[in-house]
């Protein structure tokens, strides 16, 4: 726990999305995009770093998703809408990162990057309609099916779960994993015994005494499974060998069900503004959330417990690993 | 025109699904399921070819498909409730006799089949919501979120979309053809600019005023290019040479228009009672059909050349299509 890396975000216990420009320009050597796309491994730039990963994925996204003009129009506006919405694209990034930590080419892993971003957008503008989780902003702005109407929005859902497979098709297999394996990976995170179950059993538990397993079989499945499988496809795609896939599964599922722990937390101690969604929603839903369970300390201490195994897992990459200890740090302190 | 596979279905012009029985009995040799397993080339039983091929699709579709008490137990019973609800059918056993007339092996082609009747299902989930067409029954039976309420049923939606793509990762891919390429055939014709974008012209076209090309492009999208996919992957997974390929999208294109046209025209010619859905609803919304746009005796025979034109489409495979023959048949006369 004492490499380099940890300095950079551990000092500095709110470092968000938003002041991440501050932040970066402080506390590391200011280096172009370029330095990263040549040697990842150096001692990182967040800024940079996540600056030039959006770019590259958002330009990805730009070019498989059809112009806001094809026909239907409503339709891809409504898609362009809520993916160019300015997601964190963290999915694709830490898949992209896990690709890295196995010395794999980013530019071949980036087809499953960007169908996570649009599995993980569909599932937002489906969990926001007015039958799920009846958000009317996301991101800062208004929700989809405020903006083009409940059925475009449900569509809009469809079609990007649908392009993500696409997508796939597009991907280039490795050694060890072909398109079959890719395909079943990314096919069971999102569904019904995964991403879907997660949201079924939120929904079901609203309103309800739910226990302490029950919560965590929602995030393990909601939230934990998509990004256990971002890295788990970053490794596949770099043909990683039994051992590191098996490192970086153990590192995703920490990493993944942290993440939602943080989310719960924000949800309590933030203000609408920062996070660009309604604030306190979760506990005037009465929906099963970690501070409501076990306490806001608690929750903090279990972030941090699953944060440090995550990093532990790592251990077999070396130094290969840095993108993804800074980005569990980073994860770990965001404000939204 | 002349040959003896025509005339079974043509010689009486009202067979439809329920009155089948009686058809066959009547009109042809009764033979056994296993006579079609060992030899699909021979004069055909109608109703013992459906039956084999239904049954067949149904044990695979119930092997693919979590239990019913699998946790989130309410996601898959209504998973199971929308698929097992008497469904004709009729892409996957379309695709099934594509692999025929291409010699192909259709057990080889059965994931493919199932994750186009999946995919079928899922789109009728999700259009009979009230956002969308707003339907209370379907096939005869309350539709998914009249039992179990709008979330489950976009859910439920979402997931049967899903695991169809989990199927397809199960697929044995044939020499020409790879898994990508599959992959990508059934994703684009699922996608945002086919089977989405005939929903959503469809949607926009309510109430309006609306021309034949318009119209044509609802159809083509909405209907006819999923059943187009399904017999170009039947032919896909059997190896088909570009000929063969090129042969079976010209007759899939044809027969797809010719059964939306066709359903059109049970809308206004049927009671609610035989179609097991709500008759009159698409005048009754004014919805875009060919019976409002070209008239009722123009539309019949609109989809009396576009199945004669099937039919030609089809010489290049002998014999071995038979079963498409038939089938294209079936569908111009059916009641329902």
């Amino acid at each position: 726990m004492s490499a380099p890396y940890f300095g950079t975000v551990r000092d500095h216990r709110c470092v968000s999305w938003r002041n991440i420009e501050s932040f970066a320009s402080k506390n590391t050597a200011s280096i172009t995009e370029d330095r990263y796309n040549r040697d990842p491994t150096s001692v990182m730039d967040l800024k940079a770093y996540l600056r030039s990963r959006q770019k590259k994925i958002d330009r990805a996204l730009d070019r498989y998703l059809p112009r806001a003009n094809t026909k239907p129009a409503t339709l891809h506006k409504a898609m362009r809408y809520s993916l160019f919405a300015g997601g964190k694209r963290l999915r694709p990034i830490l898949c992209l990162a896990a690709t890295e930590a196995c010395r794999g080419n980013i530019d071949g892993a980036l087809p499953l990057a960007c169908a996570l971003e649009c599995i993980h957008t569909y599932s937002l503008v489906h969990d926001d309609l007015p039958s799920m989780d009846n958000d009317d902003f996301r991101r800062g702005r208004p929700t989809c099916h405020k903006v083009f109407g409940e059925g475009i929005a449900i569509l809009a859902g469809d079609a990007l779960l649908t392009i993500a497979f696409e997508i796939v098709s597009t991907a280039k297999p490795a050694h060890r994993y072909n398109i079959s394996a890719l395909l079943h990976e990314i096919a069971v995170a999102a569904g019904s015994q995964k991403l879907i179950a997660g949201q079924v059993a939120d929904l079901e538990a609203e309103g309800k005494d739910v226990k302490r397993d029950q919560l965590q079989f929602i995030h393990e499945n909601k939230t934990a499974a998509i990004l256990n499988s971002s890295v788990r496809l970053g490794a596949m795609s770099a043909n990683a060998d039994a051992r590191k896939l098996s490192a970086i599964t153990r590192f995703g599922q920490r990493l993944g069900l942290a993440f939602q722990i943080i989310d719960d937390i924000l949800d309590v101690t933030q203000t609408s503004e920062i996070l660009g969604k309604s604030a306190g929603k979760d506990a005037a839903a009465k929906k099963a959330t970690y501070p409501a369970v076990i306490g806001l300390e608690e929750s903090r201490a279990e972030a941090r417990r699953l944060t440090r195994q995550a990093h532990n897992a790592l251990s077999v990459f070396g130094s290969d690993a840095e993108p993804l200890h800074v980005l569990a740090n980073y994860l770990l302190e965001r404000e939204y």
